[in-house]
Order: structure tokens, then C-alpha cells, then sequence
């Protein structure tokens, strides 16, 4: 079964062409300067690309389907989230699995492997989040490793939940070195942030927005800062998490600069939502945007520095911390923001985005002019793919590859909005923002699962990924 | 007239893929992934690169042939030393046009391309060196650019010869922001180096090592930081060539980190010669290594730094700055390095290095485990052809891009020499070094011009190529 | 001849103590705990201090009498002037001897002696300006270091007026570092300056404002780094004159942490002018606050940088560039300011401060909490003295030193005005200004000058003041 | 009683001055310039200083007697020990009172003021070390300060000791903010330390030169890093006590440039001694430099960075961290370092000091070149009685002050070793170091203790210094 997509301007992370595209099957087998060949001829399906760019299928390395987070779950299943990825443009997601205090490693990714089975409409991947480490959860990286889980996340944050001390940070990361694997890192200072949490309730300042207020910069910038050293001590390869503070990226620009190892995301929400503008809305409207490491002030000047990140490379990737929760009831879960009300430390914490990150950032980057055609593919999805790997099965337009492709229209004009989603909860964090550029086809390893307003897959057509260890440098 | 490249392994600055690259004419029309048809069939030529790496031709965007300097000329002439840069893998150069002062930037830039003409083995473009900065230069800067030569080179060593001060300098990074064109810089404090000089000299200090002691690493970060604040303040995008020292590599990295669109280049010389080693040598022997940027001292660290900065992509190209001067009397030329017995500051500057530059950079950068193979040709190649104008038609392999491509074999061992190069220069810098990868088959548009020991090419198979203005924005 | 002061608060650049100072002729011979001793039983003079503080007079290290600048001179000659610094608590000035270009040094030293000598009200010495670099030039910076002139100013701005290149500052810094003088250094770079100028001029942008914003703040911090850097390369002592902008500050304090001998002042009008409330005033209004440096945006936040560099020593001194022109025709010297109606680049730089220092730097700096009363006797008085050779003669209390003594009383809300000065210039920078804190009376070698409202000094009171080279490190 | 201190040069942090000093009792009542007044005819006692500077005594603001430390003591009584400190110009120490976990603030300071009185004979006072940060742990802070305990040091080593958390740092730095008190860390990553002791000794190193190896440079720059960042997030002021990696000192530096009121000692073991000549010493006997910080590598070049910071004022004190244990038994407390033979982990961690520092440092600061008299002065004295409340009662010479005098000889030569010390410890840790200047006569409140070879006073002399809240800003 072949399908040639013929007439696109096909885009890398590197190169921009005029070029046709012949899948056999799930894989891309040839690339063809138009008009100088016939397989139109000998194709079962041809896709005209006229106008449009044909891009890798987006990666997005961090979501939280079905999460139990502060007594409810997140929204999104893994069939809902996929689907809605798949909408947005986003073939491959690796979602993380998660070990809870006295339970084994194994036993937790065994628990979200057989949640995702034969429930995604893109392909998937794990991390793990190490929640205990001791010499057991050190042994059993191994046997993750063999499985194709090769990155583990840690906490700065959330003491008596998934912190783990400097000495636990230490060992894992000194495992990870041994092993090539890599560490991914939420790097706020959760020993700090929970003193002025409690001292805000204490004073009676319970809103949304004290969420952001008692998570300054300075505890993601020190986080950050102290993980870095940590995995030049270790010799580790060091990914931090979810990054939104201009002094955090400093940080990382300053260990890049160096020559370390380390790397870094920011997501959708840090380049686009603000105190001033969302996180203190009237009424308990904030709560919204209430996720952690928070929205910070626009003043401040954070949305620039991180934008900047992304141009000049300090940071790599563009993930969306996919984590939604609904505002009113959900018809299953219940109650699940409205748990803050009167406490924002009860707010569980977390934004949907898997469907919206794809198309914001070629919005924001690409059409309004701060990043390249090239780089938007690049933060989207290549970079993922070599950093985690999945490259070059996944992340890039080459012979050889999986047929991950999206057809994107640069030209469409339209609002975002809840009522165009396909995410399972009941706000856009963009509601209402004009944006520019829309997902047109997307082709999962060769059959297209989403074809204008049609879905066109089925719940088990995402595959399980496992990845390799870190075979990049800088 | 087809060519198949069949059985190698791919690479660009982002892919590594086993393909096979089909040929039609001067153009790359098709890539295939290995057994997925039948090009073979029908190619006119097909060549077996079975275990070898697939690569886009070099380009090499810093030469200087037949230069006049110091009362002599570089030895290579276009013919030979664009001979020499196909033997060595590289398939485009970028040399400079001289305005001298008194003269105009167009008579300058004709002359050159008089010089070059039908006298190049390889394809071939110009920057210009604006000499003499003057209303008149800044209004030919718009006649040059629409001739392709789109970037333009300024001084701020040489007082007396090619030196611009503050002000002019000023003048025409103002007149580059307006046309989008690039502003080289040779960054180096000229006024404060002549000081050291000639107290060098008047202490009888006459030795080649005194050039490198007298343009201390202060004089070039200096001028670096200047070119910095001076670019900023016109809104122009910057290229500071041939860094050599640790101290303006930072400032470039401070500068990048700020977002700024400025670049730099190193040269093979300094990642692989030093004082102690080489400028120090007995007698004149240090002549040979004679050239501006100085060679440093490896105590200091400088290496390190450049192969970091090319590792981080706060340096982004290498080039050659190829200038080669006889140690004994050139035949055509007569006495050149020696010009300078008795007097360090009388010696020509400059080093051979075209043909050196694309292996050497894969056997430091990769197969000593510095950079990725990506990188190697991310730094040969796909940087400089988008930083000046020539992407995609060079820079890549892609379809609809020129088909300037090298086979490369990774695995041979062997020793570079004098009595093994093709430059017209009595000496190799790097003459008994062993290294691993050398350049098997040698393509121009299509057309074979090295096939293992054979040069099969003719003085006029290099074409001009006019250069578009910058595209790229960090 | 003796006086005691008794009662007062003596306040030096460390030390805060309740003590009676007892004066000898010109000379402090002893200070005493307060009810300990009997001096007042023989003393011929006894000045009651109570609830005073009693402060070593002010040094103002940079003054310009009567200097020639634009077609005209500054309003205030030596005997104008120097009475003015009296008023304001200011006991010894350091003005500038200049050589023009074509002149020796020693003839512009001589001239500017002979205009002193007999017509200051306070002690004066002077610093060089070295306006022509030459083998001459470097000779005679011998002979007037044994006339006790032993600091030497250079210019970066002003080509062809007092501009060196890098090569002269380099020579001029070397001979400096030979005879351990001090290189004093007015840091922007004129050559990008005059482009801006006149840019600004072909643009019809006439105004006085146009004169900060031709000479943006990159053009000092550039110049500042540029003079660091030559100054390590030659070892000499630098420091740099009136520095207004941030990123300035910065360069100073970054070669400071690093160990080197770098020094550098502000002026009050930093520290309390800006380009909103002052600069841009309507009509020709902003020429009143036309200097160079010019005064720089409030916004952008150099007034809290420049006063955080004097508290954390990044920053050594406060003096004046006390260099005063008329608004409305002089008597004398007739038309001033308004040479530059309709040019802004004809407009005389410089203000009128030297009465207004040291009260102004008590008033921002001490009473709006900024600094301690020590840091504001050192930025004042002590810093200067030690750094100029004039210690321990001038700048403390102590015994065996100069009784140059004031009373300050620190509890005076007054309002600053040109009603209220004694400088010979028709407007105050500070017109309007509430301000709290006055010098009461003034002693010059144990001699008082000013008591209350009363001037009891003559124009021939102040010495000339031989300096010592430089002693301090750091 | 009155004593007159004749002929000498006096030195005070700023200033240096031929002059006599007259004492009334404990008071120093009046300075005089010589040869200008009769106080020799009323004094009871005459001594001359001629060729002597007369300095205040030191001030050691770090001292561990009596320190209960890894199952035994640190072998100097307040007796012993104070008595060193006099025969080695110190006339005042600060000790640190300990509360362990699970007893009250209070309870042990009492501990502490009873163990010291009637047992000193110089002055004393005491800083609280808090090791169990609790609510009223908090409350107890209150009165602390009012009975002139201002300060309180906290650890991020020694986890399971006296480590306190982020969240608990914070709370106590915001307490010190409320009150104007000062926070000292010990700033080592003890979590991250611990990981690497264990596996130090699970790999068999075993040898005193681990304890080293394993406290990286890292380690204590993070710490510090962090250490400001909570400091700044609670406006608290900082001390970082016992500063050895250059790295720490950058963080240090940087704080300081941004104006925040962050200051940092070090100690004469981090200036003089090294891994390579001292903790690598054969056998056992490098447990005589075990202390934490530990002795660094001296090819790092952290002794240059540390001169540099005492230099430039990013350090401004030198304290001891005296703590001394014995190589072989001592009389009463027994084993102590050889606790920690075959584990070096058990080695007491300490090193005496008291009686060192105040020559040492004249010896490598000023004799050698590194720092002037007043500077000196500064370090050992001015700073450390401004930082900690007891100025002016302490580290100055001037009316008023205590009179805690030293008259040193600067021109002795003479050889340091453990059969000249006074501390009772059985070795020198600079055994046979030569060094220039000597303490000759030691002063305390009026009262000579030390007059050449003799005690001359009691362990009775010294007095509770009960101290001020911080009056310093930068």
C-alpha cells in the first residue's frame, strides 16, 4: 500500500524543499523533486500537498493522561488525549509513568503500561517518575532500560509526595550516568514554595493567583541551578522540566555555555498566559492556569527571556505538561478544580494543552516571527526524538522513517476555543485567541487518522515505543 | 543523464539515513531508502558507496588566493587553490574581493572576478573587503549585493592598510541592517597590537613567535565586544572570522545568549596548533605558522574553548582562511615567508589550509568523539551556506539542491604531508599528523571531479554563484 | 593658635564617634573623649558642635574652572569657584590642566597654575590632561609628577578636540604604570558618537535632548571595557570619570571582582537628573543639562545602578565635572549656552555642582537611607585623597592632618536654588529640590571660612596641593 | 589610671597615623599628635611604641572551645583557648552556643554562658547555633537578642546533626529579617556529601585525604548559591561562614555586586594549606587538616581567589573556625583524630587557629604584598565588631572604644611550630612556616595581658560581650 504526498513544501528541522513523499506501508521510502518522476503512477493513494507544508508528525515528551493528582485524575484519558493529539497535530506522546512511596518502579510502569494498551490514537512512549529511590528502584532502572523506558523524572517540589532529597537526586542521577539514561527534572524548591504556601493561607490569602505568588522565580531558578551541579557531580545527562522563569533559563544557558549536558522544555503556557491577564481573573477563574512551576508575571519579562531560549537553543523542546482538569463537575471524576476553592493549595494542578501545542507554536514562532520554519519543526519534534530515543524512527521527514506526517495549512486563519476542542475538559486555556496556521491531515505511520474535520483512526492505532538511551550531546 | 549514489549512509546537519541519491544532471532529484526501487535501472552511472558516508560538498566561506599582501601574493592562485579545496572535499569557496583605499568597492570587486574566472575547480562566490568606507562605498554596497555578493568584510587590525575606525565601521553596519546584508569582522585591536610591535621590535625581540606574543588574547576579546556593541547599536547581523582565543569566544556566547544575530568562525589552525608546539619551533620555522588571529598558547586553554564553542554553536562555521606563503622561494613569486627573517612583523601572515579543513574537523570533531557527525557538516557546510546566502542550493542533500557531494570514508588511516597535498605551498601545517577519514569521490554539480587518486575536473568547472542576503536569525 | 571643636559628632570614612578635636594653627594635634581633658581652658577658639557632625572637608576630584570649551569658558573662574566649593563644604579641588594638541604638556600645566595661583578660596591641585600623545608628552608626564601633578586624563570621545587613539592611550598607560600614576579616563566612544551626531542633525533633530540620545549607553560601557582591558594589558591604574550608565557600572565592577586596580566616580546630576524630568524640558530648557556623559533615561533604571555601585564600592567617588555655562548671556563671557539654539552638538557641555555635592550625596545617599555616614565621608572626601596622594594630609580626622574641618548639621530641610548659590551661573540643576542637611562652618587648615551665612575667606587662601602617586590597591 | 601608649604608628581600618594614645581605665580617651602635648606627665604608666604599630585588638567572630564534636571534644577550654587568643593579639572571641534537637534555644545558651564564666581571658561573646528550628525555637530568637545574642548560624551540611532543611532555613532567615539579626550558614551540600562519604568508604577510601575529596568545590558553591537565594527571598542578612572554593567566593561576589547584604568570611587554613602539602600527607597525618570546609587543592587556585575576595571586599572577614582535637591522646579527653583511623569519616572535623590568625594574616596579606596595613585591620578587627554589634565598643582605635590594644612589631621574623603556641593541642598546622611580624604587647580594656614573654593576666580578665542587631548595609 503506497501513498505518495506530492506538491508540499516538505520541512525539517534543517531543510526547506519543494518535494514529493512516497509511503509504503509505514515508512517514508522516497523523496522526489516534483515532476521528475512517475510515482503518482504506481501509488494506491496520492495526497496533494499543494500549498501546504509537509511536516514530521509533532512529539510532545510530556503528558499526564489520567494522572491521579490531589484526589481526582486528570481529565484526559489516554484514548481522549490521544485523540486529541492526534487533532493538534502530535503523533507521539511519552506520558510518565509514576512509582509511589513503598511501591516498586516496575510495579508502577506494568500499572501505566496496561493503562495506555490498546487505548491510543498515537504511538507512546514512558518516562518513569522515581518517587522513592533506594538501592531497589536503582537495580530496577535497569530493567526499565530493557524496556524501552530510558528517561527517569525527579522532584525538587511536592515534599511528602514526589521530592526526593539532594542524596536521592545524587544516586539516581549517578545511576543515570552509568546507564546513559536521562534525568528529567522538576526543579522548583518545594521546601521553600510549601513554607509560603502555608504563611499565604495563614495570612487568608486563598485565590488562584497566590498559587503563582508563592512560587517565585527565585525557587525555580535555585532548583535549577542546584540540578545542574548535582549532574555535573554525576556525570548525568540533566533535562529540565516545564521551565517558565527567565532566571531559570539563565541557568541553563550558563551550563550550555559550558559544554554540559543539560537541556530543557518550556510549554505553550509560559510563552502565552500571564498573572495580569489570567491567573488573576476575577472570582476563581484563575484557577484555570493554576500549574506548577506557575504562570509568572508578564512584567517580568519571562515570556521574552523564554522565547528567546528557544531561538538561541538554551532551550530544546516545546512540551505541554498536558494535565487537564475540569472547572465544573465532570460527568465522571466529579469535582476537581472547584477542590481550591478557598484554598488554592487544594487547586490540582495542571492545564490541557496536548492538542493546542503544535499549532501555538508555529502561531507564535513562526507566523509572528521569532522562529524559524525550521526550528518549529525542530522544538516540536526532532529535538524530542533525538533527546529521547526515538530518532530516527520518529522526528524527522527521511527515507527510512515512520510516515508520522502532518499536512499543515500556514494560511487558516481561526479562534481557538473550547468549542472546537477535543481534549475531555471543559475550558480552553486560549479561549478566544486569534492564531494563524491549522493541521490540515495527519498521517500516523502511513494511515491517515485525521483528514480535515474527520478522525479517521481508532483507539488502538498508537503503538507502545520503546526508546534508546541519550545519544546526543549538546 | 542519471547517477545513482547507492548503499551509503546519508548525512546532513540534522539526518543520519541509510539512502541511496539519485543524480540528474547537476541537481539531486531523488532520495530512496535502500531495495525500494529500481533507480538503478535506469541511472547512467551508478557509484557503490557501501560503508561510506554520503555527504554535501564542504564549503569553505573564508579563502584568500592569489592575495596580495605584504609586498608578495598568496601562493595558491584560484586554479590551484580551488583544485587543492576539491581534493580536500570542499566544493565551494567564498573568497574575498579587496577595496584598497582610494579606490572603489565595485573596480575591487571586478577585478576579482576577472582573477576568477574560468579559473576555478570548484563553484565560487566573493565577499567584499571595504577598505575605504565613504559615502560612495556605502552606495556601491547596494550594486554588489544585487551581483550576489552580499556580505562585506571590515578591519579593526591594519591601521594604515584595510583598518576602518569606530565610525566608519558604524557607518557600514548601518548601511548592512538596511540591506540585510552581512557584516565580517576581523576583530582584533590593530591600534594597541602596532604599539606592541614595535616595542617587540625595538627590544630586538625579531623572532616569528613574537607575532603571536604581541596580539595578546585582551586585543582580540576587545575588539569582539566592540564589533558586539557597535552591530548592536546599527541593528546589523555580524560574523567575527577566524576567532582564536578563549575570551572573544565568550563574548560571542554572552552576546548569543542575549539573542543577538552574531556569529563567528574558527579555523583548523587553532584548534590544532599552539605556540609552544609550533610558533616556537627553531629558527624561522614558526614563519610557518605566522598568520592573524595569532596561533596561541595551549596552556591558556583556547582550544578547549573553540572546540566547545563549535560543540554549543556559539561558534557556528570553520573555515580556512586559507592564505599560503612559501617558506622557500616560490617559483612565480620569489622569497615570501622569509621576507620576515630578522623581523617578525615582515613576514607574510597566513597559512595553507583548503584542503585540510573538511577532514581534519571529522577527525578532531568526530572521530575524536568532540561533535557529532551532524555537526561535522552542520560546521563544513549546511552553516555557512545558510549564514551567506547559498542554502539550499548548497549547504545539503536534498532534492532540488546542487548535487555537490562527497563520499567519505570513515575508517582510513593516514598521515597528512606535504608531499601528499595539492596546495601550492611548500610546507604542511599539519605535516606527520595522523588521522582517521578521508575523502573518497568527489562530485561538483553532478559531474565526478575526484575519484580517489584522479582528479578528473577542468579549471573551469567552478561557477560564479551569487548570494542572497541573510535569511537565518540566530 | 589654637581652636577646639567641641561636642560634635566626628565622623571619618569608618569611624562614628562623640570627640572634641583640638586644632593647632593649621594642623589637627588631638582628639579627645568629651569631658576627659581640659583644652578648652587653652585654647583660643572653642566651637561649640553640639548635635553636629563633624566631617573632613569635601574633596571634589574633577572641576573645570574658567576652562575653554566650544567657543567659550565655564562661568566659574578659580576665584568664583573654589569660593562656591566653600560654601558647599568643600575644602580642596582637583581641576584639569590641559594640553592642546601642537602644545607641551608642561606649558598647558604651567598655564593653568598661573591662572590659580592667588584666586582660590580652598586648596587646589590638578590633574593633566594629556591632549597629545607624543614621545614628548610621555617625557614630561616625568616632570610634572615631581610638580606633583601625578594623575593624567585621557580622552576616548571628542576626535580631533582631546581624542587618543588606542595606541596613544596604550603608550600613555605604560608610562603610567612605569611611574605609578594614575590614568584618568573619560570613557565613550566618540568616534560612534559623532556618527550618531550628525545623523541626528541631517534628521532636523536639533534639540538639546538629541544630546543624550546620540551618546547611548553602549557607547560609555564599550569605552569603559575597552579602557579596562588596555590598562591590564599596560598594568596601569585606571580611573574612570563620570560614569552614568548601568551597563558601565557593570564593566567596572567585573574588573574589580577580578582583583584589578580600576576606579571609577559619578556626579550627583547621575544620580538625580534624568532625560524624562529634565533633558527633554520644553524649549531650550534641556541645554541646562546638556554634560558628557550626557544624563541618561530614569527608565531605564541607571540612577538605583549608579547609586548601587556606591554603596557596594563598585563605585569610589562622587565629584562634580563641575563645569558651569550660562543660560542667559554672562557679563562677561556672553553669549553660552544658547550657542546651541538650533544644534544641540554647539550647545557648551557641563553643569554647575561643585556647591551642591556634598550636601546632595548627604541628602540622597545618608538621609534617604541609601548609604552610612561613613560611606558618605568616603565617597566625598577619604576615597578621593587616597586615591590622588593626598592622604593622609587631606580627607579624615586624624591627628598630624590638615584641620580641613567642616560642621554639618544634619537636621536642615532647605530648599536648593540659584537664589540661594554662590556659583557664578544663572540657573541651579537642582532648582526647586527639598533637601535636608547643611554645612554650618568651614574650616580650611584651621582656619574657618564660612560660618552660618558669613564668608570670612579670601581668594588667596587656598594652596596649590603637590600629589603623591598612587598608594591604594584596590 | 592612666596609660600612655607613645611613639607608635596607630592603624585603624582607614587610617594610619604617627600618634599617642591615652587610656583612661578601661577607655581609650584621647589621640594625640606626638611632641604636642603633656599626658606623659600625668600618665601612671608610660609605654613606648616607637617602630611599633598600634593596632585594636583582633576580633575572632569563629571560635568552637570546648566543642563537643563526633564523641568527644574539642580539646581548648574557654581558659585555654582565650588565653591563645591573647598571646596572639586577639582580644575578643564570638563562640557559638549549641541547641541540639529536641532542646530549646534558651537552654543552650545558658549551657554556653555558664561553661565560659569566670573561664576567659579576653572578651567574649556568642552567636547560637539553632539545630532544631521549630515555632518556638522562633519565638526563643526574641531573648536571644535581647540578651546580645544577634545572630544565629544554621547548617546545610551534617543532615541528622545540625542540618536544617530549605523550608526550616527560610523560616529562620525570616525571623532574622523580622529582627534585624544576623543568619551565618555553614553552606555545604551535606545531603549530596553524605553519598559521596558512603561511597568513598564502600570503595575503601579510607585515608584522612577523602575527607576532602568527597566535600567538592561544588558542593559548597551550590550551597551558598542557595544560602543567598533564600536570604534574598526572606530579606534577611547573611554571613557565610569558613568560605574555601573560589567558586563559593563567585557566588559571593555576585550577591554582593547586586547590593544584596550578603557577606562571607574565610580562614587562615584556606589561605595557607592545601590537599597536595597537607590533608595528602603520608599515613595519618593529614587528620590534622580535617576540617568543612575542607583544605582544597591548591592547583584549583582557590588561595588566589580567597586573596582576592579579602582583597576586593567580597570577604570581609578572617576568622579561625578554631577547633582543635590531638593527634595523639590528650590527658583528659583522650583519642580524638585517631577516632578516625581506617575511617575517615570519624576524624573530629577542626583545627586550632585562634592564636595564628591575626600574625598570619599580617604576614601574608601585608608583608607579603596582598592587602594594606589598613586592610589588615580591617579583616581581623573593623569588620567583624560593625558586622556583629560590638562596634564601637570594639575594633576600632578611637575615642570612646575599649581599649583592646596590640602593639605588634612588624619587623620580627620568626618560625611558627607547635613548642611556641599556647593552644593546648599537641601539633602546629603551620609547623616550621616562617613569617614576619609579631605581636609584642597585648592590651585588654585597659588592662596588659601580654607584655612580650609574659602573661600577665587571669582567666577572670575577659567579660560577656553582649551584642547589638546589625547595623551594617553592605
Amino acid at each position: 500500500m503506497k501513498t505518495l504526498i506530492s506538491g508540499g513544501i516538505v520541512i525539517t528541522a534543517i531543510d526547506t524543499v519543494a518535494a514529493d513523499v512516497l509511503v509504503d506501508d509505514e515508512i517514508i521510502i522516497a523523496i522526489g523533486a516534483p515532476g521528475t518522476h512517475d510515482w503518482a503512477d504506481t501509488a494506491d493513494n496520492v495526497i496533494d500537498a499543494t500549498g501546504k507544508y509537509v511536516v514530521p508528525g509533532g512529539i510532545d515528551p510530556h503528558t499526564h493522561m489520567e494522572l491521579p493528582f490531589g484526589g481526582t485524575y486528570a481529565s484526559d484519558t489516554f484514548e481522549s488525549g490521544t485523540r486529541a493529539a492526534a487533532w493538534g497535530g502530535t503523533t507521539t506522546i511519552v506520558d510518565f509513568a509514576v512509582q509511589v512511596k513503598g511501591e516498586s518502579l516496575i510495579a508502577g510502569f506494568d500499572t501505566w503500561m496496561a493503562k495506555a494498551e490498546d487505548n491510543c490514537a498515537v504511538d507512546y512512549g514512558f518516562h518513569m517518575i522515581a518517587g522513592d529511590i533506594n538501592p531497589q528502584s536503582l537495580a530496577d532502572m535497569d530493567v526499565l532500560i530493557d524496556r524501552g523506558c530510558t528517561s527517569f523524572k525527579l522532584f525538587m517540589a511536592y515534599p511528602g509526595v514526589f521530592y526526593s532529597d539532594d542524596g536521592e537526586i545524587l544516586r539516581a542521577m549517578q545511576k543515570a550516568a552509568a546507564t546513559n539514561s536521562m534525568i528529567m527534572m522538576h526543579a522548583e524548591n518545594g521546601m521553600a514554595i510549601d513554607v509560603l504556601r502555608e504563611q499565604a493561607l495563614e495570612r487568608g490569602e486563598t485565590d488562584p493567583v497566590n498559587h503563582s505568588l508563592t512560587r517565585p522565580a527565585a525557587t525555580e531558578s535555585e532548583a535549577t541551578h542546584r540540578a545542574i551541579v548535582l549532574a555535573e557531580l554525576a556525570g548525568a545527562h540533566l533535562y529540565v522540566v516545564h521551565m517558565s522563569a527567565k532566571e531559570a533559563v539563565e541557568e541553563i544557558a550558563e551550563a550550555r555555555d559550558r559544554g554540559l549536558p543539560v537541556f530543557a522544555e518550556t510549554c505553550p503556557q509560559y510563552l502565552f498566559l500571564s498573572v495580569e491577564d489570567h491567573v488573576s481573573q476575577d472570582g476563581f477563574e484563575g484557577a484555570k492556569y493554576v500549574c506548577s512551576t506557575p504562570i509568572r508575571k508578564s512584567e517580568e519579562g519571562h515570556q521574552e527571556a523564554l522565547w528567546n531560549g528557544l531561538a538561541t537553543n538554551d532551550l530544546q523542546v516545546v512540551s505541554t505538561d498536558h494535565c487537564p482538569f475540569c472547572m465544573d463537575d465532570h460527568p465522571v471524576l466529579g469535582t476537581q478544580k472547584k477542590l481550591g476553592v478557598g484554598d488554592f493549595t487544594a487547586i490540582p494542578n495542571g492545564l490541557p494543552g496536548v492538542e493546542d501545542r503544535f499549532q501555538l507554536i508555529y502561531h507564535g514562532g513562526v507566523a509572528e516571527g521569532r522562529i524559524s520554519l525550521n526550528r518549529w519543526i525542530e522544538l516540536t519534534s526532532t529535538a524530542a526524538a533525538k533527546l529521547f530515543g526515538m530518532y530516527p524512527k520518529k522526528g524527522t521527514i527521511a527515507v527510512g522513517s515512520d510516515a508520522d506526517i502532518v499536512i499543515f495549512d500556514p494560511d487558516v486563519d481561526w479562534t481557538k476555543s473550547v468549542t472546537q476542542h477535543h481534549m475531555d475538559v471543559d475550558y480552553s486555556a486560549y479561549e478566544g485567541k486569534d492564531v494563524k496556521g491549522r493541521v490540515k491531515t495527519v498521517m500516523l505511520r502511513g494511515k491517515v487518522i485525521i483528514d480535515g474535520d474527520e478522525y479517521l483512526g481508532t483507539k488502538s492505532d498508537g503503538q507502545y515505543l520503546p526508546r534508546e538511551t541519550v545519544s546526543v550531546h549538546h
